[in-house]
């Protein structure tokens, strides 16, 4: 995974999301990639990454109070580590999202920002980086 | 976003699936992509792309009274203007699908087409389209 | 489609994840894609692909359990065929990953392995694989 950008994030709660958009750029500009696509991609089984309204705190808030109410904390899980809501809710979201880059620019909607989503925190956690060309 | 092309899209209903393949392929015809992956992307954040059978209208129709019985408009929800419930569908469907491009064509199974995912209507929308070589 | 690698898979249950990784990597070995991107599509509107822990078969489980609790197989569906719960997830899980490719290998974090979703089993199912360059 030599090639591949890593971003390192440090989650604080069970479940959150953080923004990561900035940190995104930030690695993007030190990549060639004038214009194509960039793969932000979470090796781990019970995070996600998302892209949702970054404005208002309160959306990202009721995104995690509503999965936490449809995928259950209590159920009769076979998962002995008592993280299966988290893998749960890591297929549900997905573990990838593909962003369109030109200029050098990630390229997103007026109020779209990239979040990774924390399941199973608090954790160090790994995203990696990976851009193809148009 | 002058290089990336756009679909525009006029929503009729709070929540609706509109089938974009055709207006996706015409606007693959202008490309000059053989093979490859076209990435059909929704800078919006109460929106989503998905791709599911139509050929039969009930099926949306099912998706759609699921998910909306799943996600509820009454909650505990934080977000003041009401729309949560659509941030949430957008963030469990997803914001953009990648379709596989040979001979210049949408690779779809043969019950596939792709879908616009409206769950804050009505609206106008735009995506995003692009392309990347194989 | 000539150009673009097919995997079939015979699954033997009515919801059923299957652990692809193994072939996907075979057909790997069988391109010319040393870094990029590997596209796994499922073109059936019943089927999905999803990528989480591979060494506890009772994530697995778990994750199916809770899906078939959160949509249910009796409900007002209007469409005949009685698989309208199978559309659902697979819209909700998606109907394709994509997975980053160093040196010819899948770049898949340590717990992670590549899942076929089987939601309406058992059936002969295809997949497609397309690669594109760095």
């Amino acid at each position: 995974m030599g090639k591949t950008p890593l971003l390192e994030i440090v989650t604080g709660n069970r479940t959150e999301f953080v923004d990561i958009t900035s940190q995104v750029q930030q690695k993007l500009d030190e990549m060639d990639l004038k214009s194509g696509l960039l793969c932000i991609y979470c090796p781990h089984t019970t995070g996600a990454v998302t892209i949702n309204e970054g404005a208002d705190p309160a959306v990202r808030r009721d995104i995690v109070k509503v999965l936490n109410t449809i995928i259950p904390w209590n159920f009769d899980y076979k998962h002995m580590e008592g993280n299966s809501p988290a893998h749960i809710k890591a297929s549900i979201v997905g573990e990838s999202v593909i962003v369109i880059v030109e200029d050098g620019r990630l390229c997103l909607g007026t109020w779209q920002r990239i979040f990774f989503c924390e399941f199973d925190g608090p954790r160090r956690r790994k995203l990696w980086l990976k851009p193809v060309r148009a």
